[in-house]
C-alpha cells in the first residue's frame, strides 16, 4: 500500500491539520503499538498517558485534546470514525479474481454472475443466484433457490440454506448459518413424541450486514426472520425464528434471541445477552452484558440484569447484593435489640 | 402441493368440522399472516384478538374457543399439535434423488446404502455406514467407523466423528458436531502441562433426534455420551462428555451441559441454561432461561436463577432484589430510630 | 493394543506396585465401568464406594487410600495424572498416512510438508505453510499465508484464516475458527452506518493448544490475538480481538472474552463465563461458571457471580438472596413493632 500525506488523509476525513501536513503516513495502529510513520487516534481521555507516549507520527484527535507538542494532530469531529475511514485506505478489502474453481459444485440451473468468485469445494444449488462480485470461499454453501447479493462474501463453510436471501455487501464469517430450521415442535403425548412444525419460511439478511463466525439466524416457521440493513452480528450469536432485528443494530458475541422477538433500529445487545420470545426491544435500546430480557424494552432504554431492569437500578441493587450477609446480620441484631426494648417495657 | 378439503384435514387430525367441510385449503399460517384459503390455529387465549381478525378460511380450535362466526372451525384436543400435523402435509420433507455425487469422497470400505444421497464434497470414512435414504449435504463428514441411520439428514458441514452413532430419522443442522473430544486434562505441574486424557468413548444419538446448527455433543472419555430418542436440541448447545440426555427432552439454544450429567426424560432446558457436572436432572424437570444448575433437580421440578432454585422462590426473591437499595435504606433508618429509643431509655 | 503388565505401567508413571506386578492390563476405564483386566484410578474420597465395588484388576491410588484388599494398587502422587498417562498408552493418537488427497485443493505456492496429511476437500491457500505430520481433515481451511505447525490437527471444517498462525501439536476441533474478523465498527450517524474498522492483525495460537468445536478466536485489529502455549479451550468459546490468553489456561465451554482482555497463566474460566473488555485476569485466577467479570481479577483470586466478586462473598450473598422475601417481611414487622414502641413513648 503506498504512503499518503497527512494532508490527503485529513481531506479524506474532513479534518484540519495541526502540524506538518506533508508528513508521509504508511499505516495505522493503536496509540501503544504505533510506530513512526503511522497514524493513530485519541478518542477517550482514559488514554491520555498513551497519547503522550505514542510513537505515532500523527494522531486523529477531537476538540479538547491536549496540545500536540511536536507531533502532528488532525482535528476531526469523531476520531474513532475517522480512524476507521483511514484504516480502510491502508487495508482495503481483499481482491478476488472472478471465476469458478473447477472443484466447486454449481448446479446447472443456478445463476452465478461471471464476476463472482466461487472457490474450490463451494456449492451452489438449483435455482440459486450469486450476484456480481460475490465471493464464495471453500466449503461455502448456497442452497436451492437461495440468493446471495452483490459483493457479498461467504467465508469458509458459511451456509445460506434453501430459499434464504442475503443482500449486497454482506460478510458472513466462517461457519455462519443462515436459515437453519427454527426450533418448533408440538408435543404429542399419545405417542409420545415431539412433532416437528415445518419451518417453511425463510431468513432474510438485508444489505450491509455482517454475521459472525458460527452465528445462526434461523428461518421462520412461515414468513421471514429478518436481519435489518447495516446490522452487525458478532460470533456465536443465535437469532430465533421469526425474529426481526431492526437496521443498524449491534449483537455482540454469544447473545441469543428467542423466536418472534422484534428489535428496533440501532439496538445494542452486549455479550451473552438473552432475550425471551414475543418481545419488542425499542429503537436505540441498549441491553448490558449477560442480561436476561423478559419484558419489552422501551425506546432508548438501557437495561441490565436477569431479569433485566433499568441499568442504574441494577447497579444499585447489585451493590447491595454483595452486602446481603451483612444486612441480614444487622437485621438480626436490630431484632434482638428491639426485643430487649419490648421486654423492658412490660 | 395440492389443496385439501377441510374434511380431509379434520379426519387427519381426528377433529370435528364446525362449518363448511368442503372448503379447499391450500396452506397453513399463523393467525396474523394467514390468507384466505389457509388454515390457522388458535391455542392460547392471548391471541383472541388475532383470532377475531384473521383472514384464514378455517382455524383449528380447542373446546372453549369463541364461536366461529362465519369462519369454519375444526375442533381438536390440541390445536398446536394438529397444526403441526397439517403443516407437515403442506410442507413435506424435501425429497432427494438417491445416489453419490462424483465429487463426494467415500472410502472404499464404507457402506453407503444405494438409496442414500451423498452430495458433492461430503465425506464418508473407512468402515462407516450410511443407511437407507440418509442424506449427506455438501461438507458433511462421517468419520471412520461412524454410523448414520435410515432417513437421517446431515446438513452442510455437519460432522459425525469416528465411531459415533446417529440413529434413524435424525436431523443434524449445519455445522453440528457429534463426537468432538470431551474436555478432559490432568495438570502435570512438574512440566507444567495439561496432559490430555484420551477421549476413547463415543457419542450416540438415538432415533428421531434433532441437533441444531453449530451444536456440539462431545464423545465420552470411556463409554458413551447419549442423546435419547426423540430429544430436540436447538442451535449452539453444548453437551459435555459422558452426559446422558433422556428421551424426549428439549434443549434450547446456547444451553450447556457439563460432563457426566444425566437428564431424565422430557426435561426442558430453556435458552442459555448451564448445568454443572455430575448432576441428575429429573424426569419432566424444567429449567428456566439462563439458570445455573449446581445441584440435582427433582422429577417434575421447575427451577430458575443462578444458583438455580425453585422457580417461584426465584421470582419472589428477584422481585425483592430490585428493591434492595430501598430495603437497605429502611434498615439504616430503623437502626437510627432504635438507637434513639435506646438512648431515651438510659 | 497389546496388554502391559502392571509393573510396566507403574514404571511409566513412577508408581509403586502394591500387589501383583505381573498382572496383564489391556485397557483403562472409570471405577464404575471398569472390567477385569482393566486399570482404573481413585483420586477423590467421594468415590470410596465405587473403589470398593470396582471390577478393575488394578487401581491407581494416592497415599492415604483405603487398603487394597485382594485388588492390586499402584501408588502414585497424582492418580488422575497417572491415569491420563496410562490412558495415552492404550489410546494413542490416530495415525494418518502422509500425503495429499487428489480431492484436496492446495495452492501451487503453498508449502505442504511431504509428511503432512491433506484429506479430501481440505484447502490450503497461497503462501500458506503446513508443517511436518500436520493433518488437515476434510473441509479444513488454511488461508493465504497462514501457518500450521508440526503435528497439528485441523478437524473437519476447522478454519485458520489468512496469515494466522497455529503452532505445533495443536488440535483444532471441528468447526473451530481461528482468525475471523474482530468485531469493530465506528458509527457514522451522518449516513447512518456502522463503518467497519479493518481487522488487519492476526490470531496466533501457540504450541500445544486445543481449541474446541465451533470455538472462535478472532484476529486482532492490529497486532495479534494470542492463545498461549498449552492452553486448552473447550467448545463454543469466543475469544475477542486483541485478547491475550496466557499459557496453560483452561477456557470451558461457551465462555466468552471481549476484546483486548489479558489472561495471565494458568487461568481457569468455567462454563459460560463472560469477561468484559480491556481487563486483566491474573495468573492462576479462577472464574466460576456463568460469572460476569467487569473488573480486573487479582493473581490467584477465585471469583463468581455477575458482577463477579470473591467466590465466598458470592456464595454467602447468594444464600441470603434466596431468603430475601423473608428478610423483607421481617423488616416490615420490625418497623411496625418499632412504631408501636415509639407511639407508647409519646
Amino acid at each position: 500500500m503506498r504512503a499518503r500525506t497527512i494532508r490527503e488523509l485529513a481531506s479524506l476525513v474532513g479534518g484540519e491539520v495541526d502540524g506538518d501536513g506533508s508528513l508521509e503516513i504508511s499505516g495505522v495502529s493503536g496509540l501503544e503499538a504505533a510506530q513512526p510513520g503511522q497514524l493513530s487516534f485519541y478518542g477517550n481521555q482514559r488514554y491520555k498517558a498513551q497519547l503522550a507516549a505514542t510513537k505515532a507520527s500523527a494522531v486523529l484527535v477531537a476538540d479538547g485534546a491536549p496540545p500536540r507538542g511536536s507531533r502532528t494532530h488532525v482535528r476531526v469531529t469523531n476520531p474513532h470514525l475517522a480512524f476507521a475511514r483511514v484504516a480502510q485506505v491502508f487495508h482495503p478489502k481483499k481482491a478476488h479474481p472472478p471465476g469458478r474453481s473447477t472443484e466447486a459444485s454449481i448446479h446447472p440451473e443456478a445463476q452465478v454472475d461471471a464476476t463472482a468468485t466461487v472457490m474450490a469445494h463451494a456449492y451452489v444449488g438449483k435455482g440459486a443466484t450469486v450476484a456480481a462480485r460475490a465471493v464464495l470461499y471453500p466449503g461455502a454453501y448456497v442452497g436451492d433457490g437461495a440468493r446471495v447479493g452483490e459483493d457479498t462474501v461467504l467465508s469458509p463453510n458459511a451456509a445460506v440454506m434453501d430459499r434464504c436471501v442475503v443482500g449486497a455487501r454482506c460478510l458472513l464469517h466462517a461457519g455462519a448459518v443462515i436459515g437453519a430450521d427454527g426450533f418448533g415442535f408440538a408435543l404429542d403425548l399419545s405417542v409420545p413424541e415431539h412433532v416437528k412444525i415445518p419451518q417453511a419460511g425463510i431468513a432474510r439478511v438485508e444489505d450491509d450486514v455482517e454475521v459472525g463466525a458460527c452465528s445462526c439466524v434461523d428461518r421462520a416457521t412461515t414468513g421471514e426472520t429478518v436481519i435489518g440493513k447495516g446490522t452487525k452480528i458478532d460470533n456465536l450469536v443465535q437469532v430465533g425464528h421469526n425474529s426481526v432485528v431492526g437496521p443498524l443494530s449491534i449483537l455482540c458475541a454469544q447473545a441469543g434471541l428467542s423466536g418472534t422477538t422484534t428489535l428496533g433500529q440501532g439496538v445494542v445487545l452486549a455479550g451473552q445477552v438473552g432475550v425471551a420470545g414475543h418481545l419488542r426491544i425499542g429503537d436505540l435500546a441498549k441491553v448490558g452484558a449477560q442480561a436476561g430480557v423478559m419484558h419489552d424494552v422501551a425506546d432508548g432504554a438501557t437495561v441490565l440484569g436477569a431479569p433485566a431492569m433499568p441499568h442504574k437500578d441494577f447497579l444499585r441493587a447489585a451493590a447491595v447484593f454483595a452486602r446481603l450477609p451483612e444486612l441480614s446480620k444487622e437485621l438480626r441484631e436490630l431484632k434482638k435489640r428491639l426485643e430487649a426494648l419490648e421486654k423492658e417495657r412490660t
